[in-house]
């Protein structure tokens, strides 16, 4: 939550609305006792126990009250109690609504916390209506809005446990969230996309279209990858691959441990422990570190021989495997994992090439985002904190690459922030933040420029003055990691991946048996070889071949469609429907009259039935759309 | 060393080499101090103390002083000391020569060694040559040949230092080697193919051509792969990619670690425990290990769904980066180090499927070996000891695998030997032993069937009776690792890979500076890229466009030549030379008439200098090579 939000009028209607709450439930769950309602990230709270317990069934109904509640239009008042006593008294006699002195015992606990000398304040609301009296009163620090009419959009969501102070020792109690929004549209939009970001739920997806899944044996946020996620990786990185072949780059490889060693010189040890595995130690053998980053190595690399200016830039690129140690509670589907797959690489520069290459960086991470189709991004610089002296590397070199990055950007039209004091300790660095297709937020690609390894490494390369000189480096990575850039790309196509990345293309599905050998057939011309597992029925005739079938082998060339031929015992819906749910690109259905006529019954993804169609109009098509 | 070569004569021969080089020392180092003269794999060595210190330099004479030696034709005399005083006495008088009692120094030591009650033996040789009495008698087990003279093809190699009894704690003592054959034409092979064997040595030819280098920091055994080491392991991962696809196998990707319960569940924490990292333990958290094979992680994949059995064979394919702690002394470059990629895959099939998939398997790997140029070797069949009670898995199973193994072969005609007992304890398995170009042996590729670990993970299918069954493993590696088959290939072809293998497979050498240019668009069409780092000289005119080029490059494809620009500022000379060692399969000399006439002058690596040809020409020859 950041400051702006805390300071909005939002933020006040949602503690409002968990006050609102909490008075429907003293109505509803008399002797209930209240512990603490917050407004949170996206609505509000309220902790509490009753004697008679809260179901998730009873929402509706206490839903239902609070609108009653709201509609008297109860006006919230702030008191300040004169001292301790009086809070007390407050508390003991009027928030305790008549309900017993027994209700009172968090809050009792609660008024123990406040500092000496801090001010007590409570906030309280009523009206009469139908001549009862409706009241509520509470310890808090405020602020809220004036008027309960003022809560007319909000939901109660679901039901959690919590214990009492958050710590596991005291008593859970019932947490019931809530969320409230200042228009009905914002609520609206608000659960809209709690619904499609549940269907887009990449944990759920990844299992259900067979990309990935955890395993308790093996060990939580340790992905394994299962055939149709590996297929993903490889077109991912074969794409990056090709992309950075094109603009220089060069391929390393390196081990997934080093000797301690390796992290000390390069200070990881120190500045980086705590997110690193346990040691590999044994007394009688070097201590080995599982790699949670790259780049000492490709330093190792670039120091094996002597540079000259004229071999500079040189950028080593690797998939690199690194593990960092997360906190079980941090952990997030892809999102956050303990063992993930870096799109690394490492640049090292001369100080004239900084401009150059940084420019090349951004330029390859926008190609990267274009072909992924995330078009929706913004552009922070993260600089210097002018007050700070935690940075290392001097003022004129800071100066350098700050301005380099900034005219990066303006040369490259990019609009873009500058966040003082965001910048690394050693270096200043660019951040592409990217909006989904439900408006979320998320950090990927970074740019970081780097002057403390090439100091710590001593890296040098020999100038034109033929003297030794430092070269900087830049880190980066596009994809930032292929498992939160997969988790985010099935996330933002809901687990319909486009055509070029789909792990299956395309699904044929022969009406019934006797059409397997000929759609088989039609398998090998797409992806340019016959499917091994094919045992044709003997008691079948041989199929016709596919007219055109050679020629369209050679159209279609060395890069093979990703094909599947389903010869499931189902029928023709039930099949349909299979390939819809693991969201197949296209169907293709082959029939008696497909086979007679050389033509297969289409359907896309995307524009649902489009008839019959000759194969080589479909395999145009196909290839239209990959190239 | 093997018992058939101890007893061979070739062994007797070369221990009386040994005897025969200290005559010759005695003679011409007069003092020196012998300790042990054994033969060994490759021909024998004496260990020795001289007075005046024995130089690489002195080889020659020593040698020469030898075949005199040799040509007195000594008849060599065993005798054995009554007792040990009578052994001390021989030592004593007549050991030393006539040299003082202080050469005796080691030979008194290793009496002292011999157990009591074994016999203590003597050999002694002698002859006289121009009235001088020429003798050596040694302290020796034996057995040895007959006559000096029959040692008539020989060689001294090099010295080196050993501790006396191989304790640093002793005197260093200088180690002469030398061999020795029975005939001329075998030591003039060991020889030869010694020279060839270092001219190939992978370490060094690693280093030289660019493709790995090994860190102290990094730590031992943890190559870390230099660009053209990384493109040939991307050349080789994408052939075989491509094969296993076409085969039916299904690409995974699986952590680096996991936690320890998946170690314990396989059972590898008891069998493996010796080559498995350290640990990596912390009180608070769960203990990971680094992964030393890979079969258990596949196996979770293979249990995270219900099989039935039309859905066997499962075959799970990856290039899996396990480490093993392999002692420091036994590493030894590529070919044994302590973090490798595995070509592994495991294929779970139903009994019935065993021989059909055991020889698709076979099959795959001599595609592979082939493909690779490896066209010499044998086959081994391993199956149980029947004496032994170590094996898991009822004997029904182990009969019908051994069959299927031996079937395979046999309808695949491939000759091969069967190895009783040389079986795992989990199933029997096929081995393929390569013979290189030097006729040395390697164990690569092994299939191994596995009854163990399917029963450790209670690992099912769903049979066509419905009920469940167990599922038999096989466990393959067409090329063992990465690291041991780039070794192996470096070594196979002294680092002329073969074009579609070789990293850079055509280099454009431009003879001046002029020429750069059209260098550059020649680049372009054979890789279908422009090189990001040429920056043109601005003086220089616009370079004319290649002749056909559009078409050239729609020829080539989508698979692109490796190419490298050679623009160093050297004479053509010195850059053909250049690219003559780093072994590029063709040079492409580029000059004003060759610009003018659409030609280039075309080295050959195998075929030497082929003249200039058109463009189109070469490239028709570069990808008919290729396809």
């Amino acid at each position: 939550m950041n400051a702006t939000y805390e300071n909005s009028r939002l933020y006040r209607l949602r503690h409002s609305a968990a006050h609102l709450m909490a008075q429907a439930l003293t109505e509803l769950f008399p002797g209930v006792k209240l512990a603490i309602g917050p407004p949170i990230e996206n609505g509000f709270y309220y902790d509490v126990e009753s004697p008679r317990p809260i179901k998730e069934e009873d929402l509706v109904a206490i839903e239902e009250r609070m609108r009653e509640l709201a509609k008297l239009q109860q006006p919230i008042v702030r008191k300040v109690a004169a001292d301790r006593d009086e809070a007390r008294c407050i508390i003991l006699e009027e928030c305790t609504l008549g309900q017993g002195e027994a209700t009172a015992e968090y809050k009792l606990q609660l008024l123990e916390a406040v500092p000496d000398g801090e001010e007590v304040s409570f906030y309280d609301q009523q009206a009469a209506s139908n001549g009862k009296v409706h009241r509520f009163i509470d310890l808090c620090r405020g602020p809220h809005i004036e008027n309960t009419g003022e809560i007319e959009h909000f939901k109660l969501m679901h039901l959690a446990g919590a214990y009492w102070r958050g710590d596991v020792k005291n008593k859970m109690l019932t947490r019931i969230y809530g969320t409230a929004f200042e228009s009905a549209e914002e609520l609206e939009t608000y659960l809209y996309n709690l619904e499609e970001a549940k269907k887009r739920d990449h944990r759920l997806l990844g299992r259900e279209l067979g990309l990935f899944i955890f395993s308790p044996t093996v060990g939580p946020g340790l992905p394994l990858w299962l055939p149709k996620g590996a297929i993903l990786r490889d077109v991912l990185t074969d794409f990056l691959r090709g992309e950075q072949l094109r603009r220089g780059y060069l391929p390393v490889v390196t081990p997934n441990i080093a000797s301690h060693r390796l992290y000390e010189k390069s200070g990881h040890i120190l500045t980086f422990r705590e997110k690193m595995f346990p040691f590999m130690v044994d007394e009688e053998k070097e201590t080995f570190i599982l790699k949670p980053m790259n780049c000492p190595f490709h330093i190792e690399i670039y120091a094996s021989q002597m540079r000259s200016y004229r071999d500079l830039p040189v950028r080593l690129a690797e998939f690199g495997t690194v593990y960092r140690y997360e906190q079980s509670g941090e952990l997030a589907g892809m999102l956050r994992v303990r063992g993930f797959t870096q799109d690394d690489a490492h640049l090292f520069v001369r100080k004239d090439q900084l401009l150059e290459e940084f420019k090349g960086v951004v330029s390859l991470t926008m190609r990267v985002l274009e072909k992924l189709g995330l078009k929706e991004y913004r552009v922070r610089v993260g600089t210097k904190d002018p007050q700070s002296d935690k940075y290392v590397g001097d003022d004129e070199n800071w100066q350098l690459a700050q301005e380099a990055i900034e005219l990066a950007c303006q040369e490259m039209q990019l609009a873009y922030e500058v966040s003082a004091g965001d910048a690394a300790f050693y270096g200043p660095k660019l951040d592409l933040i990217i909006k989904d297709a439900l408006g979320r937020e998320w950090q990927m690609g970074t740019v970081q420029v780097d002057y403390n390894l090439p100091e710590r490494f001593a890296l040098e390369y020999i100038g034109e003055d033929g003297k030794p000189h430092r070269p900087i480096m830049i880190h980066r990575a596009p994809f930032g990691s292929l498992e939160r850039m997969i988790g985010l790309l099935t996330e933002q196509y809901a687990g319909a991946f486009p055509l070029w990345l789909a792990p299956i293309q395309v699904a044929i599905l022969p009406i019934a048996d006797r059409h397997a050998p000929y759609a088989q057939k039609l398998a090998t011309i797409l992806q340019g070889f016959a499917s091994p597992d094919f045992k044709p029925d003997p008691e079948l005739p041989e199929a016709p071949e596919v007219p055109g079938g050679a020629e369209l082998r050679a159209q279609i060339g060395t890069e093979p469609v990703r094909v599947f031929v389903d010869q499931s015992r189902e029928t023709l819906g039930k099949k349909i429907r299979e390939n819809q749910k693991q969201k197949i690109p296209y169907m293709l259905v082959l029939g008696d009259r497909d086979i007679e006529a050389g033509t297969v019954g289409v359907r896309s993804r995307e524009e649902g039935d489009l008839g019959a169609m000759p194969i080589s109009e479909f395999v145009a098509r196909l290839l239209r759309e990959l190239r």
